[in-house]
């Protein structure tokens, strides 16, 4: 058995980091936690440790690890033999999944992964529009490329510029793609029109998470969203909810489905393929249709859709589709949300965990929802490090991207027992490592 | 049992063309072949007809379909939990096969598309150099993103303006980009000096496929690899070889391994996941290094390097390291070579067969190899494609993308008696439709 340590050096000789994902870095443990087996709500690292995974696969594990339905699936793709780039009728089956339970889709495409999806449905925006800008929501993330990795999560020291000069946020983007690129504040009615009044004549596309899981997981204000699909409408401009991660977190629809808010696009991913590669992008029919053969926007690739995950994203639909599966995870929510509340009143915390569904944010230094992003700057990064390592050292597996506060989450294999014994973890740590924030304790 | 063209309309339903991707829809008989099986060298369409597969996942299936090792890789892969989202040791394993076999390589990053890899590389060539813009070679394919799919494969019509106006080859693209790209011919040496002598200060990267699989298998001449490798380290540009077809497909290595021009980065991708999504970018350590948390290139994705497609590479590593694969394949490639080579000599076909490995493109109109992107305006694609619809009449499934002279392939599950059956195909539907072609009979 090798340890972590020796591991981590070993994989660095070959991979950057020693990891393929720059932010599988866990900063709260300054690396990669190497994994040898997952099962049900628990995984264990290479050293033979077990942990409880809050990580859940960035959101992507809502089945949890070695679900038997994925079994199944991935049985059911060995006697198909796979028949990699083709399409069977399973595709067709699950496209129909997706556009009866996402209210704004009348047609969809698969693809591996959420940068994949936005990616291609941006290009699709620019071609219906004829125009090319995009206003983009800061603090909310829409995967890691040119188009939209831009504007995003600027630094806090430097955060008002963002406004004039779109922070790129990786070295190597060329700032012509940032010219592109009109980063609004979130939930800020009188900020979108003037924004829309200045630029609506250039602008293809709004994109946005209804649900930001990517900051503090903020809510937009309802009539920010009336708003944001009146103006819209009226200018010509593309709505585009990015639900990646929002989409069957909650129930089996997409969050616009009970935001009654219904965009005009949108991507939905991670949970779909019910913990293997794959995303999909779906929208209104005169959108979707610009997509090669029918329009002259290209949507290609050798794996798109490979039948692996899409068979894996079917028995997510069945597995979903059963109303015991969001009863669980109801319970499982109102089990940890009852319990962190509790401790947080009882020790008088400055701090909240926001959620939707399965998923939440753990916001330091604030008792009431943050509305944008400049209201997370409380959030001491430095003091949540700590406390997520503490949990890891006592077998809690949460993952920190190297953000501020970004999300987390459990299974429907989680157990009563395993939300008990995170809670315990979780407010140990934070009892360990509380210090004045703001002038309040954490 | 359901026809296939009852399943196109169900599925045009829901996804736009009936596909999920583009160029899944085979011009030959102007939809997508809806298969249920596959199996070996043969694959099932849902109708029940079985077909020797040529396509071979566009080249990512030189295992065929359902190979063994593969199903190992799975049930391995079932027997872990799949871990999504984690590093394990299996992910060093592949990278180091990776390191072993790509000269290029000391460093190595996975993910899931060829087209997720060449947007990454790109972004850490620009961030290495501090420059922006990219030469790339015609008729040379790099993936469906806005960062390359421009310039590659201009219409014939309008051809000799790609040089000063970049061809944009998907609508949604925003010109900004193309402004980025200077396309120039293959195997142009003063072409390539003007050009270099010119850009080379604003240039951070040459793309090229030593092999161009995506126009008439087209081979890049010695000395102007050379002469490309000479400026382009005279110049401070990063050389980049696209071997996500090229390489693993003629031996266990990369084809800069055999050409004896060693660039400084390069993607790998279609055979090495053994049919499975994935894809490799490497190269050396110091521009690898750029990747955060090293550098300051981001590289992140919750699907990158899924530990299923790790699994399935890792099986096709130990599968095609074994002397055994590429002996049998070299038979196979031998005699297909040489019973194609003796049908065009025996009728005097204008058209040539050029090969790498177990993959191979059909051009007609011309004898001699094409040297570039216009020396292949002579193949008659609406003759190919009827050849093409009679080989898949007669149940040999050959794919095609929409464009010219595309490639197709064999895997080493096919037999003798396949590639008999094929030429006999082959032959037979080539002599239907020769007709006149630049007034030599195809």
């Amino acid at each position: 058995m090798i340890s972590q340590q020796e591991h981590f050096k070993k994989a660095c000789r070959v991979l950057p980091g020693g990891v393929n994902s720059s932010t599988r870095v866990n900063k709260a443990i300054q690396m990669p936690l190497y994994v040898a087996k997952g099962k049900g709500s628990k995984i264990t690292g290479i050293d033979g440790k077990e942990y409880i995974d809050m990580c859940c696969a960035h959101g992507a594990g809502l089945l949890g690890n070695a679900h038997p339905a994925i079994n199944e699936a991935m049985k059911k793709a060995m006697e198909t033999g796979y028949v990699n780039a083709f399409e069977t009728v399973y595709h067709e089956e699950l496209a129909s999944y997706v556009v009866n339970t996402v209210a704004c889709a009348d047609k969809v495409r698969f693809c591996s992964s959420g940068s994949e999806a936005t990616l291609h449905l941006i290009r699709a925006c620019r071609a219906y529009t004829g125009k090319k800008k995009i206003i983009r929501v800061e603090g909310h993330f829409h995967g890691y490329h040119e188009m939209i990795y831009i504007g995003g999560h600027p630094p806090v020291f430097d955060f008002p510029r963002n406004r004039i000069k779109p922070y790129i946020e990786s070295a190597g983007i060329p700032k012509e793609f940032a010219d592109l690129i009109i980063p609004v504040p979130f939930n800020d009615k009188d900020y979108l029109e003037e924004t829309i009044k200045k630029h609506g004549k250039e602008t293809a596309l709004l994109i946005l998470e209804p649900i930001n899981f990517n900051c503090a997981g903020i809510r937009a204000d309802n009539d920010y969203l009336q708003l944001v699909r009146k103006l819209t409408e009226e200018n010509n401009i593309v709505l585009f909810f990015d639900e990646i991660q929002s989409a069957y977190k909650k129930s089996f629809q997409a969050a616009q489905n009970e935001l009654c808010v219904i965009p005009d696009v949108t991507t939905v991913g991670k949970s779909i393929g019910g913990g293997l590669p794959l995303s999909a992008f779906c929208g209104k029919k005169e959108i979707m249709d610009c997509y090669a053969p029918l329009g002259n926007v290209q949507h290609s690739g050798t794996f798109n859709a490979h039948l692996i995950p899409v068979l894996s994203g079917l028995a997510f639909m069945h597995t979903a589709s059963d109303p015991e599966f969001y009863l669980k995870l109801g319970k499982l929510e109102k089990q940890f949300h009852e319990g962190i509340n509790k401790i947080i009143e009882e020790y008088d915390l400055n701090m909240i965990v926001p959620n939707y569904g399965a998923r939440f944010n753990i916001l330091l230094g604030r008792k009431t929802p943050a509305r944008n992003y400049e209201e997370t700057f409380c959030h001491d990064n430095k003091v949540f490090l700590l406390i997520l390592k503490e949990c890891i050292l006592n077998g809690v597996y949460f993952h920190d991207y190297g953000g501020g506060p970004s999300h987390h989450g459990y299974s429907v294999q989680h157990s009563e027992e395993d939300i008990v014994y995170v809670l315990e973890v979780l407010k140990n740590a934070i009892l360990k490592y509380r210090k004045n924030i703001n002038g309040s304790i954490i």
